[in-house]
């Protein structure tokens, strides 16, 4: 959001709640410049509903069209206080007793016509500079004052706002697409996933292809990273709490961690991260600098309590599967190291079209030269480390960012953020050092000098938790997923019944050769097999008729290239061994 | 153990006490004849330990060739108890007082010279019918008195004894096995798996090569059951407690249910099995008899609050691993679900080479007729339910026992019982039919007439819990897996530094054929090498000297045929490809 948009919808905000005022005598709270639009509280003796937006709209555009300018006015903070309780803006006083307490002995307050509020800016000069057809309001829900659920409820409406028609346009054209690809709903659609009122919310229960798509994203990058020397191990999902005491994860968690109570006296918890049960493999044995690096890697679930309220679909759940991976090596094997990573990374991304140039970026996410104590670790350390990552994003040729401030406490990070198909930005796979964990646990490996040193810890995700990955994959693909993570990758449709005989040949063929199939044999009519296909989103669809039958071919439509014609089974095999390669 | 067996370990039983108190004034506790020997619980006020077992085998040694007769005495409840409290026998007097308090008016003694005891008996005739060299005293451990931790802590001592020498010979034969054996001691050898003090004890974490292994039995299994379409689902390890109450397994775990505990009111709960989960997938759309049978299956990890007193090695742990699988068919389909999952217990046992005739048995396990309040359900559907299962066994040509009382409480089953090298047996895998719980999730489908119907859920393991199965198989292969089940297959020995160069080269030929390879490229000498690749229990090492260079071969040894001399490699590939088919 550029400096003139903030003005925009910071004005559209003012504009709504003097509409509110006009038509309700609602009384204000909070109203700010968002993300594409605005929103503006109150408090409303009136119930208003979606319903009464054009009423609202008319009323908005009605002042906008007056051409109000709109003044600012600096008063001193007792004359400022006296106009909020002569208006009776109470939620805006409480405001500014607040102000007054910090030491304030000015506010500023804007104003338009007959509407005035206490406001900090920036805003148009006037409301007829807010283009009538460039906005609208888009939602209305509840929301507690001060956004603590002690205090009253509010009414919050919602809007968004840009310079152009046009620019509304597009924007309500990738709702209405963003919609559609909701993967809440292409979930459903695509039977990938279920909820269970009995299981509870956040706790998502796969179905066989939504499986099955998990595990194809699962073997992808074990197949990738194999080659690299990462070895699977298996953790148990709880474990005492001694463990996260000493990683220092009991603090940082706080809330979110699950607790778990067995019989006895033993305090148990749900790992909410992976890390320090790794390290206790590592510290099973003697290891010496031959065995560096040691690389252990694991799709796992962790959990942590996140706010039911906050819980959307896969977006955001509390068992998480983790594709997870920690490298443990001497500190001359980190560059390596992370440059498989980034292969891992290259290759995987590769294989769902997404690593290409302007669709993503990487953030060098570096400390806050501002606040060097929340980071941990020697200041020699991390210029090292910061170091190294440069050079690698360089080496590599990634189109990077040095992002301040960013670092984990424990270490600098490459974060990879990729763009999906309606532009949102979305950050996925991450390679993070780490000089912490190592001696918390007291890691240690045998030098060549005989030394007993401290290994490095790198941290690594391809695609992140399973499930986001999932949700944004589906509303990426809108469910038309590539040809190696389609559930079912072909789909045999035999015209009528007599055709079913060589139909069942076909699947043999195909099934020998280890694609995923389905034949459908139901009685549904031609038309309902094949628009039942086309939902399904499957890649392929093979008919077979009685041309088919006696040439002993097939006729083969694609999903993203429409008819392809008949061909033998043979010819088809070769087309997709040719485009999986 | 047969009766006289059992005759004769009581009697021991009984000499044990009479040379304890002999020896140490020591008081008596119980003392029954168990499987292969027999223990006696006692208060003693000096300390005892195993290096008195010399002292006290010589004291019963002298009893058994004094040939006292052991004779049965009946008296009234009265007199046995002065009888007790003249002698001070305060526990077995507190054992007669419940016998009077449950209405008994007479007790028998058992009295073999100065010594005698209440006791129901059998025992043998007279002291000297004991064979002096087919007993031995074997562990000593602390004991509460009626297992209840609130009462004094008695001494116990366990012994074993047969009617031979030869038996006791062959049995201690069998433990120093089973002890070369031991599951713990291989895991760490082979470093297979750990325990972390910090995670807690029952939560193995498994390294990279036990979790290949386990990877390698779930691969398999799958493999097998993919071709009867089985399909992978994924659930999260946590619930609301309402699933558990509605299936009924809350009341039935109890303490065993670890519970879960977030910032919110809800009451979560670990899961300490699958089924009802599952359930929740079928639910989650509509099902047509066209779809049935539904087949779900998934290895995942269930917890149990065992007594941490109870908890051993991979045996028994809080985190288990279920190779778990569901069914939800039609009635009729039943038989052709459960000879399907005949198919890939026999598919999977023969892998390992453990469904040989003599070395597994199958227990059809129906209801207990004297109790049939402990079971759910129509009498009329458990009949129909027993017959089909008896049917298939015939039909299968297993060879089964029926055994009254071993159904489960939703149903009967078929348990497979196999023996390990030493003879031991485990149940392993089990085919369960379930009639109550499609009921209480009120499970439908709609049948061909249109009417909805509830189907049938047959729950199946094929390696039960894979935690207690690996621990059964290190046993029962000493370490030395079958070839396709070996973490590392194949190992490559150069003798010297200049065969490193051939060697690597015959390490990428296997590697490209996908064997499970190491190249042991360390400074030891060769026959540390050789020494290493034995202990490690790898299948084949590749010798590489300079003969094998200059020839273009690899000098084979075998761990289960020894030297297989010089082949070319596509000879030894050749070799490997016809064992595993």
């Amino acid at each position: 959001m550029n400096e003139q948009q903030e003005k925009l919808r910071h004005s559209l905000s003012h504009v709504l709640m003097q509409a509110l005022e006009n038509l309700y005598r609602a009384v204000p709270g909070v109203g700010p410049a968002i993300e594409e639009g605005f929103y503006h509280d109150f408090d409303s003796k009136i119930k208003i509903t979606d319903k009464d937006f054009k009423k609202i709209k008319k009323e908005m555009k009605k002042i906008i069209t007056r051409g109000f300018p709109i003044e600012k006015e600096t008063m001193s903070i007792e004359e400022g206080m006296k106009l909020l309780k002569d208006k009776k803006y109470s939620y805006t006083l409480e405001l500014a007793e607040g102000l007054k307490e910090q030491g304030e002995t000015e506010i500023t307050f804007y104003r338009q016509g007959d509407f005035i509020n206490m406001c900090k800016g920036p805003h148009l000069n006037s409301t007829d500079e807010i283009n009538v057809d460039a906005f609208t309001l888009t939602k209305i829900a509840g929301a507690y004052w001060k956004n603590d659920e002690n205090n009253t409820m509010l009414t919050r409406i919602y809007g968004v706002g840009f310079e152009t028609k046009e620019e509304l346009e597009n924007y309500k054209e990738m709702i209405k697409e963003a919609e559609k690809r909701d993967h809440r709903k292409l979930g459903k659609e695509l039977d990938l996933f279920t909820f269970s009122e009995l299981v509870g919310s956040g706790l998502p229960l796969f179905t066989p292809k939504g499986t099955l798509i998990r595990d194809l994203i699962i073997e992808k990058i074990h197949g990738l990273q194999e080659d690299f020397g990462y070895q699977r191990v298996d953790i148990p999902h709880i474990t005492k709490s001694d463990l996260y005491k000493t990683s220092g994860h009991w603090e940082k968690f706080g809330d979110e961690l699950f607790k778990v109570k067995g019989q006895g006296d033993t305090e148990f918890v749900m790992k909410p991260m992976n890390c320090p049960h790794h390290t206790q493999i590592f510290a099973s044995k003697q290891t010496s600098y031959r065995d560096l690096p040691v690389r252990y890697t694991e799709a796992t679930k962790v959990y942590r309590d996140e706010q039911a309220g906050e819980l959307i679909g896969l977006s955001r759940v509390r068992s998480i599967t983790q594709d997870d991976g920690h490298v443990f090596c001497a500190p001359d094997q980190i560059e390596q190291e992370i440059k498989n990573i980034i292969s891992i990374i290259r290759g995987f991304y590769k294989s769902l079209d997404m690593f290409k140039e302007g669709d993503y970026w990487v953030s060098l996410s570096v400390r806050d030269p501002q606040t060097p104590d929340k980071y941990l670790g020697e200041e020699k350390l991390w210029n090292e480390a910061e170091s190294i990552l440069e050079k690698i994003a360089k080496d590599e040729k990634l189109p990077y960012k040095r992002i301040e401030g960013e670092a984990a406490f424990y270490g600098p990070k490459l974060d990879f953020m990729f763009k999906d198909a309606l532009g949102r930005e979305r950050q996925l796979a991450t390679a993070q050092l780490d000089f912490i964990m190592p001696n918390r646990f007291k890691l240690e490996y045998t030098d060549k000098d005989g030394e007993k040193k401290t290994p490095v810890m790198i941290h690594r995700a391809i695609a992140g938790s399973l499930e986001r990955f999932m949700a944004i994959m589906i509303e990426h693909f809108a469910g038309a997923f590539p040809f190696w993570l389609s559930p079912v990758q072909i789909k045999i449709i035999p015209i009528a019944d007599v055709h079913r005989e060589y139909a069942k040949e076909i699947f043999g063929e195909l099934k020998k050769r280890n694609f995923r199939i389905e034949l459908d044999n139901s009685d549904d009519s031609f038309g309902k097999k094949v628009r039942k296909a086309k939902t399904e989103k499957i890649p392929y669809f093979l008919v077979i008729g009685d041309k088919e039958v006696e040439e002993k071919k097939v006729t083969v439509e694609s999903r993203d290239e429409e008819n392809l014609g008949q061909m033998t089974i043979e010819n088809f095999v070769e087309k997709l061994e040719k485009e999986t390669k």
